[in-house]
């Protein structure tokens, strides 16, 4: 892994290079994305596909959504890297959190599409998934509050932006606790303004306002 | 990740280099084909193992057309993102879903074996295979498409065959309609056919003709 | 995979350039990290969500803890090969036991949760999961001593620090020995001094003392 | 992913730079060394962890065969495309077979382990292992002849060896279908004659011998 001259650590002990740690935090990402292909269920022996087809429907829309919003993370975590010269041990932690939290999303999506089609515990069966996303969109906002009260750990022209992106990265957990609230209402609506917010995050930025996390990147 | 001057992004936010995108992209790529062999399945005690690899040989045959043709969709991608320049949303949102396609060929492969052995739903597990195969090339051509029409997201050589590669990248969804065609009469001429589509796109080009997605590259 | 000039080998056959098997290491751990989570069960069919959690509350501790614990074993690997300037053959062989000791540690934590949770086999199932732990931490101090006794194999920079290294990785299988120690009497209190473990890794260096193998990194 | 100088192809249509090649095949190897760890079964409830861990014995010692098996071909296969200077569409279909041999090591792997315990079909499963693996061994010995018949593919350095890289490839099959062999008369000593290949194909070259696949690496 090439490390060019602008992001390799300085001499201090224990910290990895923002190059590197990008490299791994992307594969763990890119593997958790995959992974959530496992859980579809192909027919049981004598089943019609037609049927099966059917069942596994709800399993499918929230493979998707768990997908597209995993790439998501991922397009903000390269946002936010983006803005970072230094990584210490602090920030290693808090990454490894949050990677921790996207690689956990696959339980609640296998959890999901099952309670959907049963409508055994399908409110509770999303509001989980809506609170697990909620806690990985947050994981952003804590990593962004770590980097404003360590500048230094920023690249020059990121540190007089870190302030409004702290506030921006807010939306996510913002819309992720919405889509927690409309979860006690209808587990289906739940899903959907999940697969909205995903898309939401993919619109191009507005008139210089642009979605949280997705932003500040140089 | 180093990367080289020619394909870093400008300054424009929520943007992804188009080197970083390839490797996620690669990423996924390679796992979703090596996630493909844990859907064989080991005999059960006392099984004999002749027996089990008997019935076991539909499954694997799947996942070999499905292996040798995840890893063509990489050399197309590949091939694809070699022409484009700078990365933008709505480029980032498309690639995505060309990855969730090829992360759920999975899925279609683990139902065609089992419907290959036992006949049931064979021709419509063999329909659903070549149908996301059909959408997998699909989300090729729409990717041409949007770059066509977006010029300045190609590198400045690549530009003037925009319009051709769009025609070339029609070969892909041809070619895995005419197997869901094949699937409506046979199952397993249908992963024959996708066999050969795959043998196919590995040739080398005749006589300056090269099959769709995998040419114009400088 | 650009090749820094000073991570190139020479050229001795078989070698590796340290800078691939970091890279291939990587892959290795990244993939090792996210597998945990396909051990989590979602419930049965008809079983409310509030008693699975329950149930599989013990799991998703184990599973948290060897998430952590990996990625620290991978900052840890880090900085031991960024003292390496040269792989020859041995440091191959055990990189890869160290590689196939951290992709093991899969196993024990499968069955630590279900082990948690009914108490059967508790006390085997943490003194397992220690002893796991302690044998990939070991494998770092192994892989110290073998780079003492070839101090060409170090980066100049690093060779005077090679004994101290070894002196101060001794702490990892320490802290997993006497984490085996703990299971003894309490296997959930095996699991939280785990946890204690690596967070007191992910620690910040106190007066110019570090923690055990995440130290010499120039 | 950066590319230097000497290994970014020529402008040739559907040709992939050695380097990307590489990082791809990288991550499909990597992948299927880990993957091999979700074949190991927790033990059932109520099953005692000394029982569990007595009946996966078997399991654990293919898992690990397989998995240092896999790191080494690993070795080989950048030692071979070490001595690449192009890839032209026949080396990556070559390669794309070699790739979905290595992915398939799985399958034997997860059938050898209950065969060894339970005595079914045992030496039907260590035939099937050691087949396989004569398989991969053999797609490096087609890659070589490959490349000794195109030699614009190879570096210029390269190329004098080409001949002698061959005949040194065929060390691999050969000790592979020997296994095979011995499979026949014993199921248990196949696979430690499997590990024995392994430790073989670590040992460091002796008086300029070098063992096979592994070799011309400049």
């Amino acid at each position: 892994m090439a490390e060019p001259p602008a992001t390799v650590t300085g001499s201090e002990a224990g910290e990895v290079s923002t190059t590197r740690m990008e490299a791994f935090s992307d594969g763990v990402v890119a593997i958790a994305a995959t992974l959530l292909v496992i859980e579809l269920k192909a027919p049981a022996p004598g089943e019609g596909l037609g049927h099966a087809l059917r069942e596994e429907g709800p399993s499918m829309a929230a493979f998707a959504v768990s997908f597209i919003t995993i790439l998501i993370f991922w397009v903000n975590h390269h946002a936010l890297f983006a803005t970072v010269h230094h990584v210490d041990r602090g920030l290693l932690f808090l990454n490894g959190l949050l990677l921790l939290a996207i690689t956990f999303i696959s339980y609640p999506t296998a959890v999901l599409g099952p309670a959907l089609r049963d409508g055994t515990s399908a409110h509770a069966a999303a509001l989980l998934y809506a609170l697990v996303l909620a806690a990985a969109a947050t994981l952003f906002t804590v990593l962004r509050i770590y980097l404003r009260a360590r500048p230094r750990l920023l690249r020059p022209e990121a540190r007089p932006r870190a302030a409004t992106a702290v506030r921006r990265s807010l939306v996510g957990p913002f819309l992720y606790l919405l889509t927690a609230v409309v979860a006690l209402v209808s587990a289906p609506a739940a899903l959907a303004v999940a697969a909205l917010v995903a898309v939401f995050f993919t619109l191009p930025p507005r008139g210089g306002k642009r979605p949280a996390n997705a932003a500040p990147q140089t």
